[in-house]
């Protein structure tokens, strides 16, 4: 263990004796060895950078121009290939070097119109919205009964008499937390239940969004399992909206549902990844250290949580070391990649287009997860580069950082070149309202607080001008072909 | 000034020297003179009832049964129908007695559909609603450029040649406050901005929303001046899309609007107030303690706070009495209006019905205002039954209640008959959040907080109780049968 994670150890650790507490703790006096692996002028001037960054970025306007502008822009949309447009004009306008959009064939799917309604016992319209893949009713209004359950082992519990016909409802609230925690259940019910449902004859799925607004939005997102298409349409209830269906079925009453949607599944259309970059130079300059967001965003806000921030985080990251007098060592690549959100297409195919450069990418790191002030900092990285991390950590703690584990994952975008090896590292951004406002219309600007975006801007530019400029890197990180997990129970 | 308003008064006013605060304190200590006005029976009983009220009452499931199982119920529709009929059903299995409805002459819209969105210089669909009385735009889709103003008087100020053919935005943010004080200049934008926008020419106007909502919502509400139709369409705009459009507008560039709405107004049709009674007994039992609240909502969300929660506090309030083990000796009625929302028509018929018996309602007092704790009584009596008011005010205090003043509007509904001469007891609910809510589509009963619902129950049916069991009453106020404003800047 390095003598820093000691020494952070140490004021944790309260249950040493005294004695011992202050014997390690002389010890860190006597030999504070935490330059090791940063030299000293490049740990300087990473700490001017980040305190520029907490006094202003360019990453509001960014964000601004980008939910105001362009505002929504779904893979294959009008507003997608804008963005695409919006990215490479401002990217230039900010001195990147080398930019460019690189093609990606995209998932492309049409929200159309929705209507949902209870019409038994008490009829009511429901505020809901059709999750990404699911198909339409071809024209007409579907009506059967629903059954509640509130997990995806009682929707497997169900046979085909429980379900063939009916409307299967999932019912299950999402925490709230800090990390975010709750949404990876939640988002693997949006993902699997239709499935899961469709294997036992259910006619549609309907979910108690996979959010935690307690305002009355229903929270979109991809009902995609494993790139296969959903079959059954599946809508998302506003929170309000479940408690009112999950009321009509403690009446003991039977409750129906109608549901008519236009949505629809299309060809697969292009988009693209936008690249900019701060060129390297010297021996190092063909080393990558990535600066990654996604451009696309769901259709029914703005996109400013999801991933307008993001996308201005990492650009304006990317700029302070632009203009920061003195190119980097390694290469800054800035990606902004096409349809994170359903199918992470651009990621994947990034992936395969760099397959032969990818140990060039000797760190990434992903800004996707709103703007709420960065509260940790994690990474998965090679065991050897733990002190350096640690060390990168001591430049970050100033402005908030906590020390987190090395088990990051890094974002969705990352995690073809994470299994290809490439290490990460995590920036935690506070996610208690996250999902508040996650896939719904009510993700728009108003809600970044610029702040708290700058704190975000200073801590990625800080990791990343030390990723850049020093000589060591980060090694790699085990390989792992594994595909995503299916559906089934065990893989629960 | 009363014994115990100046104790009050001693308390607050710390800026008298101690000596003199002491005299006065012994002067009240000297002579308690606090049970004047009220028997102390009837002041335990009160207290009693009051504390009953803090610990549990029916409101919660009230407000839960009328939102839930009949949801929204604008003045007209089929919900209106169903919340009579749920009304009626619910007063009686209450116990209540001449429980009736009693037919009222309604105004009658409907909203349709509705397609805002910006068209130049940036495309983007925005969140609005139609406002109540807004005509349609007859099956066309209505494109003019936009001119904004901040204010009626900045409207007022610009000519024929400024608006003719245009689309007037009036960008109005609403103030939060306790007291609710923003929505009085908001409301009147609402209500006079397309009658002074259509005198010049405007083929439409947008309002930023008349609410406070930080989320997407938009808030509908009358766009009626004193009964006068609209004669061009009036659209609230959610605060992100008002900010999305004032954003465009600053760019300096042509901003274009696209309106296609399907509204209309309707012939004028028929609802019910729904009234029941706790009948008095003895030589008071013909004299009137009245308790009002409205059955209607706007047409979004399932109306809550407006005014579900009003209906459940008054009901309570009045069911508590009832089951209080002796009739009162005034007559508790309960009416439940129909149609406050679209031209108050409920409480001026019900005016016009009691017109010889005026003079019998002894008090008023209206719960609509939501469900936020009330924090304040006031009153508007005759000026020798102050001492009356601050003696029912001392039995408020344990739950939190300061003393107001004596300038109470008593609530829209009860707007007729205070002008007629009713004295009004006003309880303050807090207003911070009601902005958020009130008449949007975000109006649904997990809003409400059963604990504050029920602390407004106690604050109801302590006043009510006092005012239905003592020998004297609250005297009159002048009458003023002045109408209400037109939009005259003489009358801002």
């Amino acid at each position: 263990m390095p003598t820093q994670a000691l020494a952070a150890h140490i004021t944790q650790d309260t249950t040493l004796p005294i004695s011992t507490r202050f014997t390690l703790l002389l010890l860190v006096i006597t030999f504070p060895a935490a330059a090791d692996e940063i030299p000293g002028d490049v740990a300087r001037k990473a700490a001017t950078i980040r305190d520029q960054a907490m006094a202003g970025t360019v990453a509001y306007d960014l964000v601004e121009s980008l939910t105001m502008e362009v505002g929504h822009r779904s893979s294959g949309s009008p507003g997608d290939a804008k963005a695409v447009a919006w990215a490479l004009e401002n990217l230039e306008a900010l001195g990147f070097q080398n930019v460019r959009a690189e093609s990606v064939e995209v998932a492309h799917w049409e929200r159309g119109e929705l209507d949902v309604r209870v019409t038994a016992p008490n009829e009511h319209k429901l505020v809901a919205l059709s999750l990404g893949g699911s198909p339409g009713t071809r024209g007409n209004r579907l009506s059967a009964n629903v059954v509640r359950v509130e997990s995806l082992n009682e929707l497997r519990a169900l046979s085909a008499r429980d379900l063939r016909g009916n409307i299967a409802y999932i019912d299950h609230r999402v925490e709230r937390h800090k990390t975010g925690r709750g949404y990876g259940p939640a988002s693997r019910i949006r993902s699997c239940a239709h499935y899961i449902a469709a294997e036992r004859g259910a006619v549609a799925t309907v979910i108690r969004s996979a959010g935690t607004s307690t305002h009355r939005f229903a929270h979109t997102g991809g009902m995609l399992n494993n790139k296969r298409p959903a079959t059954i349409p599946g809508i998302a209830l506003a929170n309000a909206d479940a408690d009112l269906l999950t009321y009509q079925i403690e009446s003991g009453e039977r409750v129906q549902l109608s549901i008519q949607s236009t949505a629809t599944n299309l060809p697969r259309t292009t988009s693209a990844n936008v690249i900019g970059e701060v060129p390297g130079r010297g021996p190092l300059a063909d080393e990558i250290v990535l600066l990654v967001g996604h451009l696309d965003s769901w259709d029914v806000g703005t996109g400013a949580y999801d991933d307008g921030a993001g996308v201005a985080i990492v650009t304006a990251a990317a700029k302070l070391i632009l203009d920061s007098g003195e190119a980097p060592r390694r290469t800054i690549r800035v990606v902004l990649f096409a349809n994170e959100e359903f199918g992470l297409d651009g990621a994947e195919q990034y992936t395969q287009r760099y397959a032969r450069s990818i140990d060039k990418h000797i760190v990434g790191m992903e800004a996707d997860f709103g703007a709420g002030r960065v509260w940790r900092f994690s990474s998965n990285v090679s065991e050897d580069a733990l002190d350096l991390v640690d060390e990168i950590h001591a430049l970050l703690e100033p402005i908030g950082l906590e020390r987190g584990n090395n088990r990051a994952s890094g974002g969705a975008d990352l995690t073809y070149l994470r299994k290809a090896g490439m290490p990460v590292l995590g920036m935690s951004q506070d996610g208690t309202y996250y999902f508040d406002y996650h896939h719904t219309e009510d993700d728009t600007l108003d809600k970044i607080d610029i702040n708290d975006l700058n704190q975000n801007v200073a801590s990625y530019v800080t990791a990343a001008y030390v990723a850049a400029n020093i000589e060591r890197d980060f090694g790699r990180i085990p390989v792992n072909p594994a595909p995503f997990r299916g559906c089934s129970a065990a893989e629960d």
